[in-house]
């Protein structure tokens, strides 16, 4: 099949976002209003096409996802599909932008037509929950390689950045943690044994493979912050992002760190505090924001449905990790994509 | 090494762009003006971003390069940096687009330091060549597979589209044919017989992996025409894709087709037009546009220096290839990704 066969019959989606028209007729490559970033060109020439109005900043993502290193080739192609896009939209909220578009380029080692169905399958549904639409890409064949490149918009400078933390500010972080982390090594387990899931276990893997970043919460966020990223090598490793580019310190509550019940189920207490810590693939958003702005953040997570902990402050220097203010010893798991450090 | 080192040492450039200031103050991530589009942040955050003022439109095209299927890997990584970036230029001049910024998302199956410095140091100076900086992106573990995402801006409605051609109009192509895909033959026969190229030989091989797609012209061209694409697939197959997209036909003039006196030489006549007609990876452009033109354009090309040939004329219905007027067997080797028609 040529290439240009299999996005027609893959990759070219009839998109329907009405059920929620104010908030996305940014995102319709139908869309005639000129005053929203808008897709004037979708899949089908050389290139796809945007406009971006005066008051808007166009942010963009990209992320690859590479067979045995971010995902199990055996897994369902839908789910890959899911994942390979929820990483993207984190990125997105990460920034409080509002999502426009997305690009996706897949290297396929040969073409199975139920693969790729139940990838194509995988893309819409996600495109759908996140209100993003495919507007082109590319297919090549070779080892299964998949990368996406994720635009959204943010109106000029309200955005969350890496470098804005202050001295004093809360520090915050959405969802639960861990869990993600929790089912990798669950897997590994579970595919030597052979064992069925327990409804918790379960529910960690459906954490791994269904991301649900807070898209929505992290755009109306940026009223209220201007710090923020999202949590994908693990809690401590991203906030020393955050630490280091704003030159300031935290001191972290591990009590307040917020781990399901399902997690402490599965993995113990003390366990799931490491987890929480230090597994990554969370797409959680990790935020600081003024002490006067407390109120108004949890306001907001209570309108948008969203779990919220406040897990630390922002000092002048160096990481502390304290459980009930004493030293707790974290142990460091974060991912590293090349450990030969030669 | 962890990701982020290998990006501040592999990946972060200082860009000079500073000899042909009117044409690059677009593309400067410094560059203070709101008027023009430009890159507000680049690497170091989730994502870059850009500002893209209402005159103008952002167009984005993207493209994977897998080892063994578009490159070979024993290829100095210098020559394979240059080509992936180029494969993207060249889809923004199909476009008639000013390159504004790229992002770079690699997959490496291992850190050969020897390697990184001659891909990093082949992108530096091809982002140079085209006055494009790099903005961001990805490194992951995995088979060595390198995408490009390409950001380019066009005045609105100022550009190349594949459906625009009109009955009566010129075809047009720029430089020269069917080297590339010449060379790629003749590659395989040398790495057999180990024999040293010819100066002719030699002048193939550069045009197979150092494109320089015309970009400024295509921009400029924009004025005259508005129906335009890069040949990646073989002049035949992409012109083809304007046809489609325009519903329209096509006489093309064998006679007419630019062969390098390299290409005459190294494959002689009849087969040099095979190449010219048939071969990929030639990343010029293919263009039509009124017959009232022909002097703006040969202007123009004269102007930029660049070599254009009128090859044909739009007709109102199929491809008829002749050579002085007589059919002329075309013998189409080009490009299908994927072959195995299932």
């Amino acid at each position: 099949m040529a290439e240009f066969d299999l996005i027609e019959r893959y990759f070219t989606f009839e998109y329907d976002f009405s059920d929620d028209s104010k908030d996305t007729s940014a995102n319709s490559p139908s869309a005639k209003s000129s005053k929203k970033p808008r897709v004037v060109k979708g899949i089908g020439d050389d290139c796809a096409i945007f406009e971006i109005p005066n008051k808007y900043q166009l942010v963009i993502s990209t992320d690859t996802l590479v067979d045995g290193v971010h995902f199990f080739s055996n897994l369902q192609p839908e789910l890959i599909a899911h994942k390979a896009l929820a990483a993207n939209v984190s990125d997105l909220a990460a920034m409080g932008a509002r999502p426009l578009a997305f690009t996706l380029s897949i290297s396929l080692p040969d073409v199975s037509m139920e693969w790729l169905q139940g990838f194509s399958a995988g893309i819409k549904s996600a495109s759908e929950a996140f209100k993003i639409p495919l507007v082109g890409g590319d297919t090549t064949q070779g080892p299964l390689n998949i990368n996406i490149t994720a635009y959204g918009t943010v109106k000029k400078d309200r955005l969350l950045e890496r470098n804005k933390a202050q001295f004093g500010d809360d520090i915050w972080v959405t969802g639960n943690l861990g869990e993600a982390a929790a089912a990798l090594d669950l897997h590994q387990k579970t595919l030597v044994n052979k064992e069925a899931l327990s409804a918790s276990e379960q529910a960690l893997w459906d954490a791994l493979t269904k991301p649900e970043p807070p898209l929505k919460f992290a755009r109306k966020l940026t009223k209220f912050s201007s710090c923020g990223l999202d949590i994908s090598d693990g809690l401590a490793a991203d906030l020393g992002h955050i630490l280091k580019k704003s030159r300031c310190g935290a001191t972290l509550n591990v009590e307040s760190l917020p781990v399901s019940d399902a997690l402490e189920t599965v993995a113990g207490t003390e366990q799931a505090r490491q987890y929480a810590l230090n597994g990554g693939d969370d797409y959680q958003l990790c935020f600081t924001a003024p002490q006067s702005n407390r109120d108004k953040i949890n306001k907001l997570a209570a309108r948008q449905g969203v779990k919220i902990s406040r897990i630390g402050s922002i000092t002048d220097n160096g990481l502390k990790v304290l459980l009930h203010g004493k030293p707790f010893k974290s142990e460091r798991r974060s991912w590293q994509h090349f450990n030969n450090d030669n």
